[in-house]
């Protein structure tokens, strides 16, 4: 039998959480363990408990809401996200997977419907990595992957730490993080990319997470007076950060799945009238296969090296910064999201994200899967990210489908 | 009859000088109209007064020591330059031009050598610019070329005006700046390029100045994720600024006189993690000849409506921002610093200037020449600058010969 998620409530509550830490243009912003990160907290907290899901939390700020099974101790199907956003971030990314872990949680209780295991609610402290370091941490903490101590130590740009400000809001007392067993963890979140709207898709079926490595290039040549030096005479950096350029685009061309990104690129000392003597860069690769993201590492390193030889009056340091490897989600339970959406009638594509999220954690401890909807023009990160009303409902009624299928429904 | 100047007292005046605003690595700062600044014009004051020189200021803070001549009416023989720094500066730059005239003016009395014409020893405020922008302020001012209620207006960093700093160290009062008629303006300063190093001279002649051509551009694209968005589905500018860089290397070497710099690149809003929504860059052109000038601007504008046309998802703008037309100084006066040289045994070379001085404005008012010596390894704006005691006592020489060719020695 079919069973559907209330739209217009999920979209009421996703509305009301965005009138927490308004930011111009329809965005948010609830920096991790503000008072607008608690207040929206607490928002949701007010709505879990008027439905009698009892909260538990652990010292590191993660919240779980439970509704509870017919085998109270039986491992629980776990569902959520984050409540934090970017300093200019929108009313989607991560507050969806929440809510809408909410509406599943209430429309059992309205359908009257019980579940043979438990029921929790994540909210996982930090995701958005904006105002502490590393992002994902509350679950990277939770699931063994990140010290707990290192996550404590991590300061803000003002030197607050992330255990003053667990302390502020009483979460210090609480147990160690620790996520248990558990039966699966399902994560719904918005694309942050086009491909679900140019594919003309509802729900993406997360198969698993892109590989991911960061590079800082330096290229070091001599600082001189942009007028009395020849070009000859020069040891100018910048003709180097051309051909680095199009090294990284052929890297990234060379295969559709491939990502690879300049985010940052600077001159130094920067000023009109003097010849870098210096100029940095970073670099990001990815790739939804582990071979390949290596291959494209290699092509990276070797392309430098031979720079370095073709330029040898420009110094050229290419530093590998951090390897996120390939995540795989649970092919059973990608399966299973596929035939809920086939009962449902939603078209689906298989996907393979390319942001970071709490679920890649959660992979390594749980079988885990991610459901995507459509975001408008593949915007996130932004006070322009939007999804309908209509995808977001969708998507909340393939996670209430899976929530039974993995739970058990008891009639 | 060949005079020399007193080259040890020269060196022990430059390093005096060089003990007011140090910065390490025996570098100097002494920022436009700051006490350190104020500092350095009270010691050259106190050596300049000692002497009988008498001073005079105007209300844009230039200083101007007068050794008097036998005929108090002739236009005087101006010589001089600057002693405000960059912030991490030299102890040559400007410098030498100011002290090297002083030791000339004194090497006159010691001599007891009269001259037809008066002598003034000029200090122009502001020619680095870093402070207060225009660079070359006080000349500029003083020759009518830069209106007088601009110069005041201009602001630091901190919101100070040049009027506040003028009227804080009492110049305010002083008359409305003039230079006034004069035989020609003399002008000694460091190559700040490695062109007299590698070619063995000690003395470049030089013949003018090239003319600049600065440019703001930028690459608007569009701002995404490095995840989720595939390659051939973003809009980044990074690829484009390649083709820049490759387009304004072209048109910097296919004359080598030509000079084509990127001082200042970045991406914005330049995270590791985000495929930039823009880039900006500035372009800076110079050439000794003004047509070839021209032409190479013409290159960079058709060169970017090519690629705007090439890459129609980038909006390119390029805005021109600022251009200084090639200076002549006088051919007369280059003839009369080559005989001294050969007179003095010293080997030359014809030069064009690469940076901008304040004989740049001089020459638009008076016949102006300038005198270059080797700085090594062509470094300056940075502690590192040398000029070796020999060549500033050479420069000092010729200046001296070619005061007493200009003023007319009478005894």
């Amino acid at each position: 039998m079919l069973h559907h998620v209330d739209g217009e409530r999920l979209w009421a509550r996703l509305m009301a959480m965005a009138r927490i830490g308004p930011v111009a243009g329809d965005g948010n912003c609830r920096l991790t363990l503000s008072d607008e990160d608690e207040a929206g907290r607490a928002l949701l907290a007010s709505w879990c408990t008027a439905r009698g899901f009892a909260l538990r939390r652990d010292a590191i700020g993660n919240l779980f809401f439970r509704r509870e099974g017919r085998d109270p101790a039986a491992p629980p199907v776990l569902v959520g996200s984050h409540l934090d956003t970017q300093p200019t971030g929108g009313r989607f990314d991560g507050i969806l997977g929440v809510l809408a872990g909410l509406e599943v949680l209430e429309t059992l209780c309205d359908l009257g419907l019980e579940t043979e295991r438990p029921l929790d609610l994540c909210v996982w402290t930090n995701e958005e990595g904006s105002r502490f370091q590393p992002a994902m941490m509350g679950s990277g903490v939770a699931c063994g992957i990140l010290p707990f101590e290192q996550a404590l130590a991590a300061c803000d740009a003002d030197g607050v730490r992330v255990a003053d400000e667990l302390s502020r809001h009483g979460y210090d007392t609480e147990p160690v993080p620790d996520i248990g067993p558990a039966d699966c963890y399902i994560e719904l979140h918005i694309e942050q990319g086009p491909i679900l709207e140019a594919s003309g898709k509802t729900i993406g079926v997360v198969t698993g997470g892109q590989g991911i490595r960061w590079y800082e290039i330096a290229l070091t040549g001599e600082e001189t007076h942009a007028g009395p030096v020849p070009m000859r005479l020069r040891k100018d950096p910048v003709p180097v950060l051309a051909r680095l350029i199009d090294l990284v685009q052929e890297i990234g061309n060379r295969d559709p799945e491939a990502r690879c990104t300049i985010g940052t690129v600077r001159a130094l000392p920067g000023s009109i009238n003097v010849v870098p003597g210096r100029v940095e860069m970073t670099v990001d690769l990815r790739h939804p296969d582990e071979a390949e993201l290596n291959v494209m590492h290699d092509a990276l390193i070797q392309g430098c090296g031979a720079l370095a030889k073709r330029f040898p009056d420009i110094a050229l340091e290419v530093a590998p910064r951090w390897h996120s490897p390939v995540v795989r989600f649970d092919a059973t339970l990608a399966g299973q999201v596929k035939s809920c959406c086939e009962r449902l009638g939603l078209a689906t594509r298989d996907m393979v994200s390319g942001a970071g999220h709490d679920a890649f954690h959660l992979a390594r401890r749980v079988p885990t899967v991610m459901i995507f909807v459509p975001c408008r023009d593949g915007i996130s990160h932004n006070p322009r990210e939007y999804a309908s009303p209509e995808d977001a409902t969708a998507g909340a009624d393939v996670l209430l489908a899976m929530v039974l299928e993995r739970a058990g429904a008891c009639g």
